[in-house]
């Protein structure tokens, strides 16, 4: 297979898709994303068919447990991949939305319209859920997409991409509308990111590493989502209760998600009557505290933290704990080491709680609340298609909003500039 | 001089600079900008003596009258330099700005804040004027800036750099929010482009090859203007004389900038009548006309156009003109050859206008309007630092918002995720 060629022709009608679909109404597109939860309903056998032999060569090539837990498609994981259709379905679609038509001093009236991105690629791991996700929600804002998957996920992608092109053809709309990499060879990530003529945007998902070698590499733009290292600060002026109840919650609610909290940052006035407290409930739960000398000295089963520590995400049952003098020793150090992913701070004082919000530079500030919070679905945007860590275009959970841009639309009735 | 230890050393002051300038207040940043324009107007004579010298070594050089054009600083320059110091102090500040702030069903609020990008990077030609307006964008929208200007204008923004500073200092900001390299060693361009640590986004301004070349070789962010080849279609239910009054002003209102027409499309039902009309009017304005096979035949001293000419961004008194049938090949017509800066159609009929605001996918879109409105001004802006052909983050005029984004902030009261 010619790699590069086939590459190009996906584009190509990536392109020409985008433009049918770009101008195609919220009916049709929810018809389309009906069709195909119908499909994938109509297909379960099928489908677990297709993912029971990429199981059975993930196994063979020793696979890790958690990543073939990833792989499989269950039922359950079925259900809620219809079920996932008809949320996508019943969101308002954002695609021609006007806003801020106001009349200049020259008479013309200028505004802004939200319109599709036009061809966003997503590559992503070997999860087939995300194949149905990452579609309804460029189908719904009215892009095409590329899709790669993970190679270990290729018969249940190749399965599910059926059901993908009868909805589409139910629905009137050309395939190139939805096209999923029929190829497992890696040389198509590298067309696929540099291909600026036919792709707009790369969506990434995945480890640091690989989105990292995107990054780097891609010729297009890329929204990305790097580390979640988030924090929580427990000020001198917390209500107690509270701060105990975010910090265990932040820390212990899941400990693989990228909002997880990673380092408890906490004043010094109150760290020998809380850290105690604290320390007892994340024994309870078997996490392993790592501390600074001061931490150490009021948790006496603390191990040492070294720098390192400060700059890690764990996604696991540790965290690391720094008691500081106050707000602005807190907010240097989430300056140094954050991720800028999302950080909280505890406390009843109105006027720290509004130097956190204006100063930390992060794509979710809080204000006693668990920073787990950080999630398209808790923020209200229906769905997400990530968690961007960019500063530029799309900052914090990233919705349907995030897949559209504006543009300027300018009324007049004949005017020209004097 | 050791350029990369030099520019090394400017971002870092840049990114500290940055957090400063992002938390500080709209009062303090308008006595800035109203000081600069205090130094400025006291150092009109050092100004012009430093202009002076490079005009002199532009001349040497043999620089080309244009470029020796916007080179030259005269004083009614320097007012418009100080005058624009005025209106950016007098823009309503865009930083901080909550919007969107709601309830969810978890019970936490959930908003957006708009704040500063950081550090931004601004590469351009020798246009001295160009220095201040830069500078003074991104510190009223709490950004650090690092300028670096065509180096035939060297001794102009060292002299701006000292105004600037002097503004800075009075105000009790840090020397770093305001950064003029001094080094005319193109290797600093490099290394500005490729300090992501540093810098948050570049923005170039120049010729396109200048730009082309940049967002090649960033690590960073590009908001980029490549060309703008702009098209004006007049439909035919277009009322006649709006037709001829845009079709005349989109053209030959000003040849050279962006927003100028370079070419017109007509539909072929009144193409016979207006033509002519048209033509005799651009002939009168010494604007030569290249013309399709059926343009040729109704313009008989119409040049023949070819392929290139579609695909040209002319910025002179030249205009390719092309009859075709309807809309539907005047909107293929524009995807294939348009700049995706600024297309116009000139129609009386509501369907059709619709579905050109809808489908054209550029960054502005008119009906009834010379292209000519395309402008940061124009728009309410009330200022413009480019026009971004990209469609990600700033599309169209880029003003003070374009200069920021949006974090989510979340305000609970103790809030847990369960």
């Amino acid at each position: 297979m010619d790699v590069k060629a086939y590459m190009a022709d996906v584009g190509q009608q990536a392109r020409v898709a985008s433009r049918v679909i770009g101008k195609t109404g919220t009916g049709i597109k929810n018809t389309a994303l009906l069709a195909m939860a119908d499909a994938i309903d109509a297909s379960r056998d099928a489908l677990i068919a297709a993912n029971h032999l990429d199981l059975e060569s993930g196994r063979k090539n020793g696979l890790e447990p958690a990543l073939l837990d990833r792989l499989e498609l269950t039922p359950a994981g079925i259900n809620g991949m219809i079920e996932g259709l008809h949320q996508v379905a019943k969101l308002p679609d954002p695609v021609g939305t006007i806003t801020d038509l106001t009349y200049q001093p020259s008479g013309i009236q200028v505004g802004k319209m939200r319109v599709p991105l036009g061809v966003v690629g997503i590559i992503y791991e070997s999860r087939p859920n995300v194949t149905v996700e990452a579609a309804s929600l460029c189908l719904k804002s009215g892009n095409a997409t590329i899709l790669r998957g993970g190679s270990e996920a290729i018969n249940s992608n190749q399965a599910i991409a059926i059901c993908i092109n009868q909805g589409l053809e139910k629905a009137g709309l050309p395939k190139g509308v939805v096209q999923i990499i029929e190829t497992t060879d890696r040389a198509a990530v590298g067309e696929l990111i540099t291909m600026p003529e036919y792709v707009d945007v790369i969506i990434p998902r995945g480890g640091k590493g690989l989105i990292e070698r995107i990054s780097n590499d891609a010729k297009v733009p890329v929204i990305k989502h790097l580390d979640g290292n988030c924090h929580v600060y427990i000020d001198s002026a917390a209500d107690k209760e509270k701060a105990i109840n975010i910090a265990i919650n932040a820390k212990t609610q899941r400990y693989g998600t990228c909002n997880t909290m990673e380092t408890l940052l906490i004043a010094e006035p109150i760290a020998a009557e809380l850290l105690p407290l604290l320390a007892e409930q994340y024994r309870a739960k078997a996490v392993e505290l790592r501390g600074c000398a001061k931490t150490c000295a009021i948790i006496s089963d603390a191990i040492p933290a070294t720098e390192e520590d400060w700059g890690t995400e764990y996604l696991a049952p540790i965290l690391a704990i720094k008691v500081v003098a106050d707000i602005d020793e807190a907010m240097d150090h989430i300056n140094q080491y954050s991720s800028e992913h999302t950080e909280t701070i505890v406390t009843e004082n109105y006027s720290l709680a509004q130097r956190f919000l204006r100063e930390v530079d992060s794509s979710s500030v809080m204000v006693n609340a668990s920073t787990r919070f950080a999630d398209g679905f808790e923020y209200g945007l229906g769905a997400e298609i990530g968690i961007s860590t960019d500063k530029l275009h799309a900052r914090g959970p990233v919705g349907l909003e995030g897949l559209t841009t504006q543009k300027y639309i300018v009324l007049g009735d004949g005017h020209i500039r004097t």
